[in-house]
């Protein structure tokens, strides 16, 4: 490389950098222990992995003179050149010399993660620097959007943005606020006077912020140490929650001029769009954005009200969901790194079996969505050894079993998951896929070639040992060398989902699995999501509909603003909002529940990439029933737009290489789709 | 266990509790960044591990009636009864019910390690409750002295004591302060007046400190502020130094009325004792305790100027003179688990092969001349794991080989470690033979079997491989399947340590390779310290006596007050004082030159344990040459005493079954030692 390449190559701004992941698993960190039960700390139960305190950043340079430069770290940094450790300097201002010179910079921060920031005219801290745990293992550092030296990393915070109360009345006495629909954020009290305690009963639902006994999220606060510490007659709570309404009670002689709040979000871009011939779907379409939202923050949580934790189950659905709206990349990307963690891998994710084979399949269909291969690459080391460590708790048929402190979840329901899962071996075989993919990207095909082979051998042994040909599917569970004899949808939704089956088998499943009543309901939302998927794969929209309609539509009728948890329309009045044994332990602002985007996008509206990155896509709308529908669903580089009714389609897309697919008088007929952004239009008459 | 064994159970005191090694590996991140070379920070190069942010406690109770506790925590904390992770509490007293119950505390920590302190009359924090790191590990939670709950573990701190300089004159009109020996601690300055800068170079050697521009470490601040933040008039410089000069540089109009010291150490008790008829030996002695307790700190450092770092074979030397002074084992197990740090294991202990395998060898010390199985059984987990790492790195013929990015050190010389270096291969034979008797002793009959049979192949196949019959030792390293004719002494001196040579082979060794003046010479008191024990070892004391009149009575009269890092007696004045191509770059109190304690103990009073915990041992008392020498040994349960003269041996031991071995008319005689603590006289005539 010539001196000139180098600084041509050099960036307009230089940006905080650190080691790679270390943001992220510190964010995870912090956010893992923020939920509150009663105001009482409730961290998450599983080992919180911490950023590398003690880190070291480098970078070679040839400048034809001297420069510059100014220096900032979070922590204490000496930097040197040329390997001369024993010459260091922490001077915040140092002139580098001419010529070909390697710095290094050693930082410590036992506190926050350790960041570096270098600006002179040439020489600046950026992705081409590299970091160092002191673990043989020099690689590009970490950097994002972080490019002002007084904004470091460990500044890190959520928009926000000041939010009226929709209406208030008082209750006994008591103010109660209705903010008109969930939110999340800060209370703050406006001129805030006199001395006493003041008590806030948060509540998703009128009722449970009327319970001041079993409400979820509660807040106490000294009015007289809360009015010193007010900033222009504004006292801002300092814990965020997630509420519709509060009922505040002072002591007598408290006063304030009103009571707003403080929203916190990340400010994404609604970047898709759903309208139907059926109001009820859109107004579900905008509720399930709109959840989704709230729970896209740090990272993509369960619920805001609760755990408010990460789980990897969870963050795969709305990943998903995420891909046909929001596409913000940001949101997935910590949470991806976040789930990973670092190393030793002793328990899986969250506790749980499933929630670590997640992981796979999510990194692959970040992949598909955005073709960000140098996320990969930079994450892939981790992916073999996470591997690894599932392929260790194979059974001498090959089989991956629960371990005695593992939690085999599959789903919230009265399941037997003892011995080896048909659901785990699929969702493995998927993420073995995955990794052989990858392998084949980041030019390995050796190791390609070994993922491939454990993952047809596990598909195969898979349909082998839990396919019963008389009753149409894939039995639950094998203990001991026999398969029982339980039925559940779940492995057959996802093998069909991933394509495991075969016509036969997939038509079979329909009928005797997925539409036989016999064979026990799923009930969560969490699983709905990929039953709906799987009934869409198999052409079962009017279906689709018809349980979208009486499932989200009946939270909706019950008076939700954003989806909940959990929904079962036999229960009567309050008993909705309780959960886990606990009164109001329902979060009514659920991820999980926002999965009609998902099915809206990829199903109806048919948008689905087919290579990395939306290089080659299809189009393949269904109504469902519907009379029209038409949409937006976005991707890295532009988006596609569908908008079709009984008698024609029309399809537009900014990018790659589309093929609007459908059936016209009973055959199947392809048509590209312009590559230069005008509309297609195809009659289905 | 009934009710009432519970209570009787149950210790006077609460202490305070944590996840068992944080608090030590806490306490080792931070003091492995205190290093500064003029002013700046370095530091240490290797991973650094840190506390479990997230932790868990428990612990069953059965209490006749209900009873009030008082909770603290260092962290955000939570606790619940019998499991009920909903119904949770962070109040700082509440009442347990009566009834068995289980309490669970979740404390969240992420700047010092999360520690618990409950008390109440019968339920107090101590040893007998559990802790998790959330990864399916309940184990005993981790303990020390730390009993008040308004001293917490991360309080932690050495004693201080002030102390005066010897002496003061003025140099280019600077006070040049001159503490009389090396010393340790906070420079203070009395009454500080004025305003304007001042700097202080410390130096170890008076030329140290009178070289402005070269001295290692310096300070520099201003008098004003810290005149306002002097306590009762007198300001504390920030962070400790080592030094035995200070040169005050101070801008005009700045005044104070005198400047001492706050010497900083653990207090130790000199429980050794060694007086002999030649007073240069007594005065190495006394030297030697004196440098080693200055490097007995948090943990036991190479030395206190520079690095001031954690060094597994550093450590492993002081480790084994400790035995024979302080018999502190607080130091030592502090440092024996921050060495050991947590997984993964990626790089050896500092990054170097050898000092990973010393610590089999010094864990292997501390269950000898400790007997305390309860350490050896809390740690065997992190030691199985550790050997686990080690001999992944074994070629195909068995013999462990550094890796690419692994330093094999053996010593600081000229050597060349590349393929299989013998001496790694008898570190290794040593430690799976300690792994042996660890397994043996806890039980696990497999594990000691298998780890005895690796040992005993390793050396079989070392000395098949490495011994040149006819140079008469064991060459030093083969590469690619060839063994090289490189001969040096360390393999030879660790095989004749640790018993592996036949009594023919060690004849030929001590002949041909330890005297014999071809073999190149150990110059760095590191490993003249393993050298001398060897020649000990084959009885040649009085040869040692002249080596350490020579080596450590040269320092001397050079002026030491401390021993340094290295000596070679060829250099001249100042030369002396640099070392890495820094002028003062040497440590002048370096652990590794105290060895003399560990000689005068074990081979010349000749106390050494047979059995864990001194529970046998045998006294064989050498003159090598004096005309008498007198001393104390001390252990856990007391000390051994002996008084040797050419006509007579004194022994007296407080504990365990001794023997009295020596020679008389040529024969060897053995008397065993009165079991009463009385004297037993033996006539040599």
């Amino acid at each position: 490389m010539t001196m000139q390449d180098t600084i041509q190559e050099t960036p307009q701004t230089a940006t905080w950098i650190w080691y790679p992941g270390d943001f992220e698993i510190r964010l995870h960190e912090k956010m893992s222990v923020k939920r509150r039960t009663r105001g009482v700390p409730y961290p998450a139960y599983w080992r919180l992995d911490r950023h590398y305190s003690n880190v070291k950043f480098r970078y070679v340079y040839d400048l034809p003179r001297e420069e510059q430069v100014a220096i900032k770290a979070e922590g204490a940094f000496s930097l040197y050149l040329d390997g001369k450790d024993n010459d260091r300097t922490d001077e915040p201002v140092i002139m580098l010399p001419a010529g070909k010179h390697e710095i290094s910079v050693s930082v410590f921060n036992d506190v926050e993660m350790p960041a570096l920031y270098i600006e002179g005219p040439n020489i600046r801290t950026d992705a081409s620097w590299e970091a160092t745990s002191y673990q043989n293992d020099w690689v590009p550092a970490g950097m994002w959007t972080f490019d002002s030296p007084s904004a470091p990393p460990s500044a890190f915070r959520l928009a926000v943005e000041p939010q009226e109360p929709a209406s208030a009345e008082e209750v006994q006495g008591h103010p109660l606020l209705d903010f008109g629909r969930e939110t999340f954020g800060y209370l703050r009290f406006h001129n805030l006077q006199g001395t006493g305690k003041v008590r806030i009963y948060y509540g998703e639902s009128r009722a449970e912020a009327l319970s001041t006994a079993e409400c979820y999220s509660v807040d106490r606060f000294d009015a007289g140490e809360a009015a010193r510490l007010a900033e222009d007659g504004v006292y801002t709570l300092g814990d965020a929650k997630a509420f519709r309404y509060a009922w505040i009670h002072a002591d007598a002689g408290v006063s304030w001029d009103r009571v707003s709040m403080l929203y916190e979000y990340v400010p994404v871009t609604y970047r898709s769009a759903f309208a139907c011939s059926d109001p009820k779907l859109n107004e579900i379409y905008e509720m399930s954005l709109y959840t989704l939202h709230l729970n896209a923050r740090e990272f993509f949580l369960d619920g805001i009200k609760r755990d408010r934790w990460v789980w990897s189950g969870d963050a795969y659905q709305a990943f998903l969901m995420n891909y046909y709206s929001f596409f913000d990349l940001n949101v997935t990307r910590r949470t991806l790194i976040a789930l990973r963690g670092k190393d030793p891998l002793v328990m899986h994710f969250n506790t749980i079996l499933d929630y670590s084979l997640y992981w796979f399949v999510s990194l692959s269909d970040y992949y598909l969505y955005t073709g960000d291969i140098a996320f990969i690459r930079q994450y892939y080391d981790r992916a073999v050894s996470l591997m690894d460590f599932c392929l260790a708790q194979r059974n001498e048929e090959g089989l991956v079993e629960g371990r005695q402190q593992d939690w085999v979840f599959v789903d919230w329901a009265d399941l037997d998951n003892s011995g080896a899962v048909s659901t785990i071996q699929i969702l493995l075989a998927r993420g073995l896929e995955a990794m052989s993919a990858f392998a084949a990207e980041l030019g390995d095909a050796a190791a390609s070639k070994t993922y491939l082979s454990l993952a047809d051998d596990l598909k195969a042994k898979t349909l082998c040992l839990f396919w019963d040909e008389e009753r149409g599917g894939l039995l639950h569970h094998r203990v001991d060398g026999a398969t029982q004899p339980m039925l559940t949808k779940h492995a057959n939704m996802f093998a069909m989902t991933f394509g495991y089956l075969s016509p036969a088998q997939q038509e079979r499943v329909i009928q005797s699995v997925m539409l036989n009543p016999d064979v026990p309901r799923i009930r969560t939302p969490y699983m709905r999501f990929h039953e709906m998927a799987a009934l869409c794969e198999s052409r079962q929209h009017d279906y689709v509909l018809q349980e979208v309609r009486a499932y989200w539509g009946g939270m909706i009728e019950l008076g939700a603003t954003t989806f909940w948890e959990e929904y079962d329309p036999s229960l009567a009045d309050d008993a909705h909002y309780g959960m886990y044994g606990v009164t109001f332990g329902k979060s009514l602002c659920h991820a999980w529940g926002a999965g009609p985007i998902y099915l809206f996008g990829k199903y109806f509206l048919g948008v689905k990439p087919l290579s990395a990155g939306y290089e080659t896509f299809v189009v393949e709308p269904q109504l469902g029933g519907l009379a029209w529908m038409k949409g937006t669903v976005p991707n890295s580089a532009g988006e596609v737009e569908v908008d079709m009714d009984a008698s024609r389609i029309r399809v537009r897309a900014t990018h790659g290489h589309g093929v609007l697919r459908f059936t016209r008088d009973g055959e199947t007929v392809e048509v590209p789709i312009p590559a230069d952004g005008s509309w297609l239009e195809a009659s289905l008459l």
